[in-house]
């Protein structure tokens, strides 16, 4: 009964992935060998821990990449992307008419699965899923124009009261041609702050990364913000993708493998609450008593805008904290920061021990916090772990 | 010296108040007998947990009350309402005018005292402040004009890039005739949910709550509500108040009573984080084995408009848990939930054991969830106590 149960989870969350056929990613980019790979088709690799920290955006090649289906291929001059209202009239525009037609503007976001850090949560209580360790997470500068003049230019009223949801279309398809799809609510894609992109670090956006088309949803988590973008569509309801409908909603602890999964029990999940983890020195690194210290990198953000207000370590298991010094966009404020925070900070190593834990935690600008374990977030499916980050350090004599 | 640092605490964080002369709280209004005084002058009590769950808007006699400074005698018809441009200018508004000029709107919206279960937090470590347990909240039904509409009539443009904050100035003033103040951002103050309030609960607002006018600022801290409001100003700045300056900031737990505390290292506190507390039963309840369950009761709420999606107990320290049953205002939507969400459950009484802890804990709409202990939250003035909460039960045989 148990084996059955699985075997539907696994079904009902991963069905797009399982029936595409393996021929249909050999047309997929080449990729930096220094990516994480989880899966290979369709291709999941995470960032190198070691190299994250060292770019405040992350270079285009060591970015992270979150694929559900094979990688489309398109030439840029005959994409199409198609805008549609609440009366079914369409659009069309051009990559070149939505550059000369809209403003443009810049906005550094970073994007982050909402698998990140599963393989921690599985370490708690097994979970399905992507073995994503802790850098399903990047930050890019990106470049488009804004989803609200767009939607305008289609005759669209974003404060009309019918319309509540916006919905997107890849051009990634699954063996039946169902594309990948997603949606936000109507609020969040009239802000300032969503736009359709279509530079990626100032260079024109990868084929891993949404080529050419993105739609970037700045503070939402990376499943909202949908690559190789063809089809807008203005709507009463939620996207009934999938994606949508049937994943990336995370259940109550009390949820357990096998359980039915009452999907419409739970909301979809849009923004991230606030995250922080270590990038080096990695889990298990060996350090000599008499350095003294231990120098440690990384990263915290929290969806919705809300900034990082600080950033502490214990080396105590959380008796006592320490701050750490940290480096954020300057012309993003604690109300509007959507780039993350990257960290440092100088460990001074325990005196006696043999081995112990760097933990890490963030506080946003709502003063949201992490808990400190996945005993009250645990879900079947792995998602958004957000727990203190514990990095273990062995202590040589 | 950790004495002298110690006064210093106390007098930036509770200068006003220690200064007020006992007289003048002598016409102050009657309260209801079963309100918990934390503070005889200025007043401060909290409302009983016993009735607070019976009421999904809190009965007016029974909503908490946390005051500053002596109670203003403000006789309605003689109050004038002014608001202030960046150059200075100024329109007066009598609540007559107020109420016959501008459409009203009626709001359910939480107030809770950002130092609420401080007493929870002391008992991890010893913390300065108001020893409030856990019922400095409350949920009322407030009917007013919109801000907005407001400083629109006063000529004042709300997407001006030069206005940042809109200040608050009460009636209510020291011995030295400094009023009590308070800021928002324009961002939050030109929303459709910011209110001047003249009705709480239908009726004209006690004068413990504000008569005649009190903003509603719905999501944010109580402290940002000013109560008897007189001034409206908008600025470059946040108010330079006391209370915006040098209180209701949480620092670091790296932050030791003595410590020196630079306030402007901390922003204020404005959107409150997820809550959740059980109200009934009292804690140390004692309980038969063969009842086989006890019920139980309590609240959950979030800041920002995040509605709760669930609340979870447990009675094994967190290794499992079972989800509530919930009321909520069905008016408000997830994304747009001010009010709060009441529960209740029947708790299974664990089998042999002598005595045990129910602990409470609440996720809202972005899957922002509570720390586990005090431990990475706790701070010296204990503000925004959001732990889980536990309370222990005693099992007689």
């Amino acid at each position: 009964m148990k084996h059955v149960s699985q075997l539907k989870l696994r079904f009902l969350s991963q069905k797009p992935v399982e029936k595409a056929e393996p021929d249909a990613f050999s047309n997929d980019p080449e990729r930096h060998p220094a990516l994480l790979v989880r899966n290979a088709k369709p291709f999941n690799g995470e960032s190198p821990p070691s190299l994250l920290t060292d770019h405040f955006y992350t270079p285009n090649e060591l970015f992270f990449v979150r694929n559900h289906l094979p990688v489309p291929d398109i030439k840029t001059e005959d994409h199409c992307l198609t805008v549609e209202t609440l009366n079914g009239k369409t659009i069309d525009l051009s990559v070149d008419e939505l550059k000369k037609k809209y403003k443009s503007y810049t906005i550094g976001s970073v994007i982050q699965c909402a698998g990140n850090r599963r393989a921690d949560m599985n370490q708690y209580k097994k979970v399905q899923g992507l073995m994503w360790e802790g850098t399903a997470i990047s930050n890019a500068e990106w470049t488009g124009v804004r989803l609200r003049d767009i939607l305008a230019d289609a005759g669209i009223d974003v404060f009309d009261e019918k319309i509540k949801h916006v919905h997107f279309e890849g051009s990634d398809v699954d063996p039946t041609g169902t594309p990948y799809g997603a949606s936000i609510p109507i609020e969040k894609a009239r802000g300032n702050e969503v736009i359709v992109a279509y530079h990626m670090n100032g260079v024109d956006i990868p084929r891993d990364h949404g080529a050419p088309l993105r739609v970037i949803v700045p503070g939402n988590i990376g499943a909202r913000q949908v690559k190789w973008l063809r089809r807008i569509i203005v709507s009463e309801k939620e996207s009934d993708s999938h994606w949508q409908q049937k994943d990336y909603r995370a259940f109550s602890p009390a949820v357990n493998m096998g359980d039915e999964l009452k999907w419409d029990t739970v909301p979809s999940i849009q923004e991230y609450p606030v995250q922080c983890a270590i990038c080096t020195p990695a889990p298990n690194t060996k350090v000599n008593s008499d350095d003294g210290t231990v120098d440690i990198s990384g990263y915290a953000w929290s969806g919705g805008g809300r900034g990082i207000i600080r950033i502490e370590i214990s080396v105590d298991g959380g008796e006592t904290w320490s701050s750490c010094e940290m480096e954020q966009e300057k012309k993003q404020d604690l109300d509007h920061m959507y780039a993350w925070t990257l960290f440092k900070a100088e460990v001074k190593i325990p005196p006696i021990v043999k081995e112990f834990n760097i933990i890490a935690k963030a506080v946003d600008r709502s003063y949201n916090t992490q808990p400190e374990t996945a005993s009250g977030i645990w879900n079947v499916r792995g998602l958004i772990h957000n727990a203190w980050h514990r990095v273990p350090i062995i202590v040589k004599d």
